[in-house]
């Protein structure tokens, strides 16, 4: 049997989202084989890290401050908000560099089977920085999942402004993608999205 | 931008075999969310696990002692000496409960690609050891791939006593493994081990 450390590390790991109990093992040994060094930073960064990050207080993104940097920047287009379910999908739609407004983090999806009501996400901060802020546009930047459909169509409900106008991030085919492959789904949503080619 | 907490987390999980950039943000993510304990949890089990893991000075396998669990076991039968390459080799076999000899852990395979020479593994020991030990039969449990069967060959060579057998696994089709999907080698292997059906 492995030494009790490692079998408890096994265990630990094995807690982590897409790490099986084989996985887990490889991870504990590897690790174990690392300088002591290594090692005592990786925890030290584990210990540190509840300390330096914060969520901001405006649009519950992570954040090093009590705002997050997107907020505090000057450069941003306050009239264009993007609602996203967690950090994660921030960051991706930042690496795109095409987006220049601001962002709403819901912190996941309406999800009755798993107990996530609207008051477990921050619905109602959005509702209020509707009020407040002089957005034009609020873009819907959830996955095209069932969960994610009716946490969009929530949203547009809630949004009674008339000069607010709600849109969602395009469905169809991604790029590099195979016809052959496509799902059914995907593919009558590409199909309904089709667009006129420029002559 | 992830916070730099954050950031530094993902870059240090991305170091582990198997876990690219996506996956080391998503298990950032995923440990950020978790309660303070249980991330400490986490960083003491890490910062101790040098402190509680030994290697065994008979067999080389991980042990929380000088010498580890199988070693000490006066149950074992120490005619049979089964080389593996590493501790998760041990792991796996005893898990079968077929084996009850004795075990060598050599820490790698010969690969001179990767600078692995006959010194950087545990086969001057392994030699000392049959010289010292009743072994009748020496099992080489390697996997079989180019550089373990270099590995297993060494091995055979070095043993010039002739009161002890050297054998190794049985190669075949796995047990679920479709001869339709089998790789010709493996089928080759599985056609020349074929063994008589008892009527």
């Amino acid at each position: 049997m492995l030494p009790k450390a490692v079998r408890d590390l096994t265990s630990e790991l094995t807690a982590l989202p897409g790490i099986g109990p084989k996985t887990a093992q490889r991870l504990a040994l590897h690790i174990l084989r690392q300088p002591r060094s290594v090692i005592n930073r990786l925890a030290e960064t584990l210990k540190n890290l509840h300390a330096n990050v914060r969520i901001c207080t405006v649009c519950y993104n992570l954040a090093e401050d009590t705002t997050c940097s997107i907020c505090k920047s000057e450069m941003r287009d306050s009239t264009l908000l993007c609602v996203v379910e967690d950090a994660l999908d921030v960051e991706a739609i930042e690496q795109t560099h095409a987006y220049r407004g601001l962002y709403h983090v819901l912190g996941g999806v309406l999800s009755p089977v798993d107990g996530v009501g609207p008051d477990q996400l921050t619905l109602a901060e959005l509702v209020v920085r509707l009020k407040q802020e002089p957005v034009r546009e609020l873009i819907i930047a959830l996955d095209h999942t069932m969960e994610s459909d009716a946490t969009a169509r929530y949203i547009a409900k809630q949004i009674l402004h008339d000069d607010i106008t709600v849109t969602r991030l395009a469905r169809g085919l991604p790029t590099g993608g195979d016809i052959e492959f496509a799902d059914a789904v995907t593919l009558t949503a590409a199909l309904q999205g089709r667009k006129s080619v420029a002559a």
